[in-house]
């Protein structure tokens, strides 16, 4: 059984007519509706919660944090950030959706500014290039996104682990909208698809690569505490 | 002075209208043209000269062999393509043009099929993922190639060292389209452009990039042969 | 249900006394009765069977093959090499073991000459530099193999996808021991220990390596066959 | 001509006899000395200038920061690490050696906790493991360092773009001692010899591949500003 927590600022679906049609309840809801099956439990978490729902003990219960987060980032306490940090690095596996590209602990993990080029409005084809990757098992070579904002290259982070989809925009851009990233013991997956207002997360295909990125994320092992150990003793003896 | 040998199988140009109308002496004497300069010398071999002008001696004189293919890959005889192989090994640059991704010594150097999706009669953008990389210097983050032939995803190819350029067409595919290779001492370049009906080597980006290339893939040092040491005594003496 | 073959020239277990003690019904198997379990059926193969074991039949029929072989390298067929080769791109997962870095099979994916340094007696730990990796749940992050051959570099492969072990050796050397390597939509896992007179196979850990790599490079999908399609008509209508 | 700045903490030579007695003078100014050349000019810096020596002025005429630390840290303000850091994403070269692991720059540039195992007073040799790469060009494929502090695996770093070299310890450890990342428009390399109190910057090959990664680390191009830019107008004008 996979622990998931799906966490959301939860804001332009309160105040945002277009974002409120297509996902009523949160897109924090939406998601967790699809992912909750027999192999995996779901738990929702918000801004707006006490210590933006991601207490010690919620963390601690986590397995794969989903995070969603546009027009809030600042808002997100430097706190929670270092704890999430901290526990991505212990082996909890991170699941980053569209604009968390610059969401602080996103950031904080690649080191770098992970900014790109933007445009809404405009169409996008995904296209798989890496078919072996479990993340893609499953999904077409390449489907289509009526409806997407575009992000495009440069797309300022560090070389991806793996590179499993680039996106095409019909606008004349390309990304790499599906990449993975190793930090400590804890595995990344950023996906770039997901914008408020468009129906991307009600797409099957989207929601097998997300389910699929669970079951990769998930962490073999957890560490309990992150040190840098003086080993005394060397391990050859006669040295 | 980089020594620089341009492979070209020149087939296409003796036959097709279009292609010697772009690159009438041969797309090999094209890019030898450009290529030549104070740091640059530049020679020619091709598919009907004997041993398709890849002597041992000119292979021991050339830092970095440029290779455009397609008709007559079948008919590059398989010593020829050892002893390419062995060079790349030993330290030889390798930058392998368009449609040369199906030739022998890349397929062997690759150790996948190379195959792509492909057709005719596209256009391209060429956007850079990578602008730290030595190849991309002085060139502009994306440009357009208004007639190329498309080579889509999936492109069978092991992940490449660095991902430089991606290439978004017209049609809705997109590609790998500048990719890096180490294999033993040799540096590899792949770059999709160059059909031999559009004038893409006219393009001064596509110039640039060349040139960058044969740059970065000369060798820093040439192995004199490939073994496999028996390590009789030990380094550590009290072993 | 995975379904495994583990191939094995089985020469030197007739021959050598020091070997026949160690495995006295082979290697293959050896391997075979350690991996067999609830979620894994095993099959074994030998150079002297017809088509050395690895018909079509069985071929199609694998999920993941272990291969063992060295003082037989070229005594197995080029037929045979090409099938095993084709089942690795289409999606079959291949562990190379010890002196397979020069087996066909392995050579011809890898596309260089997986030379290396070596030398017999001597004393190897294995550590983990990639604990995050599913072929390193449930290992210690040291472990010791008293007795092994050491294999040293410059190790003259291509950069692997992952690094998950490295080798350090009494007599001085290290050694990338552990490395993964995708090919084609086939994964492939590389281990340095299993010198045929030494009982590194009867190693708990090395036992738990070799079945989480099982896990590990079981295919998602397999191709039906290997192409290169012609996208006649664009994705896009108004090209 | 390449413009480099060592940065040092300087206070190990300043304190404790062992380390003046190696490096009378910093080993910001032993570096220094030996970079000097007819390509490079070299400037130092140190914690206790103002602005820690690296001042707008400094860093916008600095093509490569090679950076000491250890026992300072903490000391060094966070406005001069986010000035270098973002120096380093628009472009800037960055060389960190030995403890300079731990400093904030390289933290905060990795995203991880950089931690790893550690024990002073063991014998060291680097191996080579990628010897096509630039920054081994003229060093040999391994050599020793009688005294050096041990750095042992895990390194929890983000997986590097490049591996080049390997220590291996007398008392049984191995670590990814010369390491490449890419971070935004900037190169950096990472070096793990270099203990305060051990003569290892006067060893010919460490200063061959110091000099070697600042060749390699210079900047093609520097970005003016990091921006996240809206592409108002598609690039493609009938989507």
């Amino acid at each position: 059984m996979i622990k998931v927590t799906v966490w959301n600022e939860f804001e332009h679906e309160k105040t945002d007519e277009n974002a409120k049609a297509v996902y009523p309840d949160g897109i924090h809801s939406y998601i967790a509706g699809f992912l909750k099956s027999d192999d995996i439990t779901v738990r929702t978490a918000t801004l707006d919660m006490p210590e933006h729902g991601l207490t010690d003990e919620v963390l601690a219960d986590t397995d794969v944090l989903i995070w969603w987060g546009h027009m809030a980032h600042e808002k997100v306490s430097d706190e929670v950030v270092s704890k999430v940090y901290e526990c991505v690095l212990k082996g909890m596996g991170l699941i980053v959706l569209h604009s968390g590209h610059h969401s602080k602990p996103f950031k904080k993990l690649m080191g770098t500014t992970c900014n790109l080029s933007w445009r809404d409005g405009d169409r996008e084809r995904i296209w798989c290039c890496n078919p072996a990757h479990p993340i893609a098992q499953g999904v077409p070579l390449q489907f289509e996104l009526p409806q997407e904002e575009m992000y495009g290259e440069f797309f300022d982070i560090p070389k991806p682990d793996d590179i499993i989809y680039l996106g095409w925009f019909r606008g004349g851009e390309v990304f790499r909208s599906g990449c993975t990233f190793t930090r400590g013991y804890g595995k990344i997956f950023y996906f770039q698809p997901g914008h408020e207002t468009h129906p991307t997360y009600h797409n099957e295909n989207v929601q097998r690569i997300i389910k699929n990125a669970v079951n990769w994320a998930k962490p073999g092992y957890k560490l309990d505490k992150l040190d840098c150990p003086h080993a005394k003793i060397p391990l050859e003896t006669n040295i």
